[in-house]
Order: C-alpha cells, then structure tokens, then sequence
C-alpha cells in the first residue's frame, strides 16, 4: 500500500469533482459548494449522524443508500438546512432535480449534504447557481481535488485529503478521500463530513460492512459519547473504473478493508490536529479492561474530560485528572489493577505512584496515554486534543 | 422564613469552628484547615461522589453515617487524600484520633473531608499541627463562619455563605451552610463539599431522606452526567440546640425542608455563579417532557453543551445549537412540538424559528432558557455558566 499526495477523492479514476464560490458563506469568494461526480453508477454507502433532528439531507440519504447506483453526491457548506421543516425537505428535493437534470440522471442517483448554521434556510438561488457552475466545471487532479476539500470547510484551518493505492488478487485499486473537521473534535455538535471514492468494484452490503466496521473505530472514535451534529455523514463511492473486485470475504476484502482504514484514520488525524485552537493530538489507549465497551468507557472519560484537556494545553503531567475520570467513567475499575503512563513515563503503577515526572512527553506535539485496568482483555483507543484559548474564541466569536 | 447574612453554618446554635492556615496550600497564609464542631452529639447524614477512586474521607464518612452521633467535622484544603492506598485510610485514622483526642470524644464521631491535588499523601506534619490549633481557636460568629468557608476554598474567588431561620409548630430553628465550588460547574472532577448546620432536633434517617431529595434537586442540578470527583461531600449536622423537634412528617418537616432547599439552592447559585472563569449564569429549564428523567436528559445536553456554553461567552443566541443538544440528548424530541425561548424572547415556536432576536436577554448576568418539547409532563433544570477564556487559563495553568 502505498499513500498518493494531494489528489484526494480524485486519486481513483471514473470521479471528477467541481467548486465554486456562490456567496452561502460570508466570507468573499470563499468556496462553498462542491459536486462529486462518478462516471459510472457507482456503489455507495454512508454512515450518518444519530441525532433525532438529523437535517434533510441525511434523511434523503437514508432513503438511497445503501445503493448500487449512485451518481453524484452535492455538498454545501455555510448552511446546514437542519431544523427547517418541510422547507429543508423541498429544498432536497429541488437540489437533487437540478444535479439530476444537469448530469442527465434520476434524482434518486444524487446524495446531498450541508454543514453550518443550524435552523435557517438554504439560499435556494445561490445554491442553483452554485450547483449550476460546479458541473460546468468538472474536473481532474490535485486541484480539482484540493477545491473540493476546500468547498466543504468551515471553521477547519486547512483541507484535508488522503488517498492510498494498494492491489487485491494482484490488482491495483485506490481509494481517496476529503473531510471537514467537527471543529474542536470532543465537543457536542460540530459537524463533521467526509466524502471517499474508490475505483475498486464493491458490491453495496460488502462496501456497507466494510464502513460501519472501520467508522466504529476510526471517525467514532474521535467523537463523544454517541453525541453527534445534526449533519455528520461519511459517505463512500465505489465506481469500478480500475476493474479490481473486491469479493464479499478473503484477501481481496482484506486489502481493501486495510486500504479503506488507512484513508479513513488519516484523515481522523488530520480532523484531531485541526481541532479548533487544539496545539496537541493525543491518543488515550486503555489496555485490559474487563471487556472492549468498558475499554472504550474508560478512553472516552479521559480523552472527554474537560480538565485533562486544559492540562494538556498547559503541559501539566496531572494525572490525578486522568484517574479521577477513570473513577467516574462506569469502567470496572480497581486502584491496585491500574497502571498509568504518559508517553513513556509510567506515573501510577498498579495503583502506587511513581513520582517520576512526566513533564517532558507532555510537551509533545503528539503523545498516547497509555493506561492498563488490569480487569480483563478489552482495548480501545480514542484520539483527542486540548481545550485552548482558541477554542473558546472560535466557539464564543462564531456568530450567527 | 428570613435569611440571615454572613454567619453561615454559626447561624444556628450550638456550633463552633476554628480554623487555620497550616502550610498545605501553596499560597502564604491561605487558611486551609477548619473543624466545625458540635456542642452536642449532633444527628447527621451526607451525600457523597459515586467516584469509583472515592478518596479515603469519604470511605471513612460512609462508615459512620447517618449516625445521631456526631462531634465534629475536620476538613483540610489542598490535598483531596484520593489515589493514595494504604497511606491515604491511615492518614483519616490518625486525623479522627487526633480530634478525638482534642475534643475528649471518639473517632467515631468525627468526620473528615478533603479537596485538592490527587495522588499525594496528605502532609501529615502539617495537618496535626494545622487541627490542633484549629481546635485550640474554636469560635462563634461571622467572622468564624467566613473563615471556615475561606478555609475550604480552591479556585473558588470568593467565601460561600448561606443560613436561614424559619419556625416549625411555633418554634424557631435555623439552618445554615458553607460550600466551595468546583470550578466550572459542569466539568468532570473539580470537587464540591458543602457542610450544613441547624440547631433543629432531626432524627438520623430523616435527615438523610430529606438531605438526599433535595441534593438531586439542588447540588445534583448543578454537576454533570453523575460525573464526580472522588471527594464531593454534602454533609448536614443536626445539634437540636433550638430545641425545635422536625416530626419524621407533617408540616414540621415540610417547614425543615423548605429552610434545607433553600440554604442548599442559595449555595448551589453562588457556586455556579463562581464556576471558574464563569460571567453568566443560566438556567436551562425543559417543560413538558415525557417524563422527569427525559427532561433531566434534555436540559443536562443543553446545560453542558461546550458549543452553547461558549455561545454565551460571546452574547450570541445561536439556538441551534440549543435544538442540536436536544437531538443528541436521548430524549423524545419532535421538532414539531418543540419550543425553544432565550429569556422572554420565543425563537422557535412549534419547530418554527420565529426569526425573533434574542441577542438583549443574553447580555444580561443571568437569565433562564425555557424549552418546552411537548411530549408529556416531566419537568426539570439545571444550572449553569459560561465557557470562557478564563476557565482555560485557570486550568492549564493550575499545575501539579
């Protein structure tokens, strides 16, 4: 397996993408539109928010896939249209007969998604407009793919693309991706959004599978407790045009789940660094819980906690917040079983305290804490960063 | 029922308190251990954190209580003696025989509760000398009352008191208390101890049945998810000084109770007010849920949504992340029924935004978000305060 620089969801073939600025975010000029676009009918597959006041768009979404003849997916951002009633609902509709109409395909061959200001609607005449120059203007390459990473930002500070190459049965095959970050990853509501193409042939149910698998431990596992906006999608194209099959099992899936992984962590990574104001990426690992949910428990207490985060941010080893987090996350959790490392510090072994001083691991850039519960085999990981001063401007200046 | 100002848990008779500074803060001169103490054998009940790493004094208390009793309560700030093993239970053994011994009575009737860093064995050298001039200066009074409160503090900016006098079948009886806040109200751990006083004669076990219905309606409304640091404490001593006997029902306890609601609400403000870095505070009430405990669940999401608490910080009446909350709460929401309003001003009517602005009620120091979901007749609220820069800085920079 191998990583392709820059070209993103246009790193397969059979895809094109195009973007434009069309005035539904404020800032001039800003690009705020994008339309991904599959040569072929393509397999698609999505996983989707939780939230009982999911936007339109995700429940038209809900209604196509999984499907074996996708098209095009149309994203805006700087509107989320959720919390718009039947309004939000027509304004689907109208955008998926417009792509239709300009791709000369069926409504039911687009996938649509949005991302900002919740409860306003869509600025129908822009969006047409916008959607109108975006298939115009269809194309190839790491620009291309770079304005379309760039079309679906909000509060994000850089696009974020991945893509891989890798074979099945001797065969290569690609897999691309871009994301949106959910701003600060912890918190309630951001939304998060990601778009992958692959040129790989995979049947809809193996290409379904294949995501909630790798979703669960991957882009759920940057967020909170289930918490989730009204508008988080990750939304996977696989359009065949390399010719490689991917089977419903064996190697051929085995590679491409690994392909599929790689693409799907990077740009976790990249949404986890790009977290609003965030100077820190840290991963929380919990080793030998009493059974993997307890794991994840236990992960997320720690990598939620708002006081471990400001301890992150000010550098201060103070691990009396990350076992006091332990203490309430529900985790079956045993002073004398557990044992406490910060980088490769160990600051609590089996409970007892080491007084080693773990200052000079929290002063990386990237750090794991690595915590053993000593209750059984269960193993999680959660990828957090810190709560600045930055965070809270961002969230405190953003107004509507 | 009248309010008495400024003496706190010495308001009602038969109370006494020293306190002292003995060098377990940092900070120079910072009073940091008081005992408070019965004249009598004092009837006495508590609540405590359900923190699996629960610290030693609260392993200790719940040994003895409720118990009809009790002499003293010894409290150190500084160090919350958690996470510290052995050392931690042998630590509270010798603190109660040292009272025992100065106060002519038994360990068993002596209390200990601690706050602060985790992890570190308590400073025992300085904490037997810190309670044995604490019991040398046993004194009534204001002034006593506001340096017992002084001596819980951590980050709290100011001294917390509350005491009331009200009268149950003819008789006077006073109630009064002491807390210190944990920091932010809605983060994880910082840890919260409120000690009440009343010259009322209360048996044991109702004492702990009231204590208990209203901490879930008070200090319960004020912290987040069950989360509790391994220290939370609210412990009422009852000396029957007054010689107003509370009847197990009827209008005596009704009469009790409404002082006890009203010393512990009047606590819990002022420690939302002092949340760290905290410039409003805000009540998030939820009417007509299906029920109490979905309403808990919805107004719980809103109160500590990171995104809305950082909204107010910044004035802004973003509602949508209000309506976002709610979708993610686990309650039963419908838009359709749901109306949302910020102070007086109504934002979404029956799913509707109404397009009115709520920007003038969100300057205001305090105000209440009312939401009503239209499902059935549960009630609840919470209380809560704003994220802001200030917060950050107090805990990144409040270093181990």
């Amino acid at each position: 397996m191998k990583t392709i620089p820059n070209e993103g969801i246009l790193a397969p073939a059979g895809f094109h993408a195009g973007s434009v600025a069309c005035g539904i975010k404020s800032a001039a000029g800003a690009l705020d539109v994008t339309v991904i676009v599959s040569e072929t009918c393509a397999s698609a597959a999505a996983t989707f928010t939780t939230n009982r006041f999911a936007a339109a768009s995700v429940h038209w979404n809900r209604t196509l896939l999984p499907t074996d003849d996708l098209r095009a997916v149309a994203v805006n951002a700087g509107n989320a249209n959720a919390f718009t009633g039947q309004q939000g609902h027509d304004d689907v509709r109208a955008t998926t007969e417009l792509v239709a109409r300009l791709l000369r395909c069926r409504p039911s061959q687009v996938c649509v998604a949005s991302t900002g200001i919740i409860g306003h609607p869509l600025p129908m005449d822009k969006l047409t407009r916008g959607i109108t120059d975006a298939c115009d203007g269809l194309s190839l390459g790491a620009s291309a793919a770079d304005c379309a990473a760039r079309a679906i930002m909000t509060t994000d500070t850089h696009a974020k693309l991945a893509a891989v190459e890798s074979e099945a049965a001797g065969r290569k095959f690609r897999i691309g991706g871009i994301a949106k970050g959910s701003g600060m990853i912890a918190p309630n509501m951001a939304t998060m959004l990601a778009f992958i193409t692959t040129d790989a042939a995979v049947a809809p149910d193996v290409l379904h599978r294949c995501l909630r698998g790798i979703v669960d431990v991957t882009f759920n596992c940057i967020t909170v407790d289930g918490d989730s906006s009204t508008n988080d999608t990750v939304l996977v194209m696989a359009g065949g045009a390399s010719g490689t099959v991917i089977e419903s099992e064996g190697a051929s899936l085995d590679a491409f789940r690994q392909a599929l992984h790689a693409v799907l962590a990077d740009l976790c990574h990249q949404i986890v660094a790009d977290g609003e104001g965030a100077t820190h990426v840290v991963r929380v690992r919990v080793l030998d819980a009493a059974d993997v949910a307890d794991a994840e428990r236990a992960a997320r207490a720690v990598a939620e906690s708002q006081l471990f985060k400001c301890a992150i941010a000010g550098g201060d080893p103070n691990w009396g917040r990350i076992v006091c987090a332990l203490g309430y996350s529900g985790a079956d959790v045993r002073a004398e079983t557990t044992t406490v490392s910060i980088g490769d510090v160990c600051v609590v072994r089996d409970g007892v305290p080491t007084g080693q001083d773990a200052s000079a691991p929290m002063q990386l850039p990237e750090f794991d804490v690595t915590i053993s519960l000593g209750r059984g085999e269960g193993d999680a990981s959660v990828l957090t960063c810190d709560l600045t001063h930055e965070y809270v401007s961002i969230n405190a200046d953003y107004h509507t």
